[in-house]
């Protein structure tokens, strides 16, 4: 066991790991529960924001919280809902108390303070909850990054209080954990203060938010390693939102733990499929398959000969083209299994680095 | 055994049967073959129209044909694209030659002749071949019918002949089997002249084609039951593209044995998913849920308490219309496991009567 691995009230997570995306309570592509448990990840993330939206808490509550409506019995972490409130929704008004925003899907009003967001991941019935924080884009001004970063800090002190009364009575061992995000932007004394603010809250983990926002890649690895140079020793690191398999392969010789990202699954559905993933002492080695190209459409072979997936162990690259062009979903299906098996293999292989 | 069992080179098909319908060589809702293989249908159907547009005859005959393709054992029964030629594409051109019609993916005019339609479905691999026909829409002049049937009939002899040829030197039981298709709208006599006609080439099975194109249902069973009796005792008798699980229940029981259709599985994409289907002595019961309804929001019991499906086995109702109204591709999917199964039971109860 590693002195980082994760022990949540569902079973301890070795670390490092990567989450499948279940964005709206399924992962993308038409991958069931019992797709995931071949899969094998030890836990899945999904979104606050999309699932407050749909099918709403009140709904979540009603039918026990997401692990019963989806089936799925190991660990969930759940984002606090920020991050799609800056990204995906049209209005918004931030202030102390919280952000404001319009539904992307009907346009509604929805008001979300820290605390709104510790409820809505309890009903949700996470096992890791993150708290709201502001995700800053790049490039933004110093000044308003140091603002940001003082907000975040407020909120996550909101955040944690409000937990610990929702948690009065709770048995430790029945409570789900709780973690800061470290912002800061690309500014290393932000990142160190952020940091420092949020350790002296006191959480069960610490993520690096607001990285791969834009900025090139060569300025991410330097401000994420004295990011984690300011974290405690003994708890998890968690990269939010990266990346490719290179990102997550220097991450973690920096000791970062955990880490989810859209790629795998998102890059399916659009096409590209990992192959021949190898994790070097110094490096991650792949390559990457169009699969729309023409020279496929003949290709009896798997994705990757060595890959003991679903669709490796039983499809042809000319039958991944082919529903691909025809837009059938279950290249969608397929492909998904394929990519998100090479993460997980990547991580396993990482693990016993 | 019944009599009329269908007997082909990759094994004997019960009769009454259902093919789900593999449209593009892949049932659609991301159901795989490891998923049909558990549906533990004996046969499916793929379109013939679909495949030579994607993937296109040399590359199903590169790859091996479609049984290689989508890693499915079981026979295949193909029709002859002459429906999709009549229903989905744009221009067309019918002269005793053949049928000139332009793709509906691409617009490209393509000629198909009845020697076409076997060829192609012989590079598809299939194990039962529909000749290609004219299928009249209702309602039609009696006279452009009787035009309609002499043409079908010549077309008949035509595959006939063609099949024959490209059979010549392959072993009995290793040839696949042809199908004629009786037309003739809802005239009697012209239905009796054409299962005549056909009678008189000589083919292994017959199917009724033109029937549920519009006509009322009370209009449908006497021209389907005059039609049966015209057909041998002892030849499958295949009821094209029907129906409700009502239709299909006075089909067997008008000695019909073969049916397809898009109802289980294009329903269940739309929201309607069959539930608590009962096959009695002289009618078959069933409900209809609408997954929409906001009373399922909260519903955490299966489709049907009775039914062994992946889906009713692992799922509630409350997740399907999640899934349903965030538009899931994992919806569809459960949905279509579901509709499937429950078609495949019924014909398991219809072919214990």
């Amino acid at each position: 066991m590693r002195k980082r691995d994760v022990k949540t009230r569902r079973g301890t997570i070795k670390t490092p790991f990567f989450m499948p995306i279940a964005t709206r309570g399924a992962i993308k592509g038409a991958v069931s529960s019992e797709d995931l448990f071949d899969l094998n990840p030890q836990i899945i993330l999904s979104n606050t924001y999309h699932l407050l939206l749909e099918p709403g808490i009140k709904t979540l509550e009603k039918v026990g919280g997401l692990h019963e409506l989806m089936k799925w019995d190991r660990p969930i972490l759940t984002d606090s809902g920020g991050f799609q409130v800056f990204s995906l929704s049209k209005i918004r008004k931030i202030s102390e108390k919280g952000v404001t925003f319009s539904s992307h899907i009907d346009g509604r009003k929805i008001f979300l303070s820290p605390e709104d967001a510790i409820d809505t991941q309890l009903a949700i019935g996470s096992d890791i909850l993150m708290v709201l924080d502001e995700c800053v884009g790049y490039p933004a001004k110093k000044e308003y990054v140091r603002q940001s970063v003082d907000l975040t800090t407020l909120w996550a002190k909101r955040s944690k209080e409000h937990f610990e009364k929702r948690m009065k009575g709770v048995l430790k061992s029945k409570r789900p954990l709780l973690f800061g995000i470290v912002q800061g932007g690309v500014f290393s004394d932000l990142r160190e203060k952020s940091a420092h603010d949020l350790m002296e809250i006191g959480f069960d983990g610490y993520a690096v938010g607001g990285l791969a926002v834009g900025e090139p890649r060569e300025r991410m690895l330097p401000v994420l390693k004295k990011t984690i140079k300011n974290l405690p020793e003994d708890k998890p690191r968690y990269l939010m939102g990266v990346g490719k398999p290179e990102d997550i392969f220097d991450a973690v010789r920096l000791g970062v733990d955990m880490f989810d990202c859209v790629i795998p699954t998102r890059n399916a559905r659009h096409g590209s499929l990992f192959s021949y993933i190898d994790v070097l002492k110094t490096k991650v080695k792949y390559d990457i398959i169009h699969i729309k190209k023409e020279k496929y459409s003949t290709d009896i072979g798997p994705i990757d000969k060595r890959c003991s997936c679903l669709t490796c162990k039983n499809y042809s690259k000319a039958y991944l083209r082919h529903l691909f062009r025809v837009k059938e979903m279950l290249y969608a299906r397929l492909a998904t299994i394929h990519n998100l098996h090479c993460y997980l293999e990547m991580m396993r292989c990482l693990r016993k680095k």
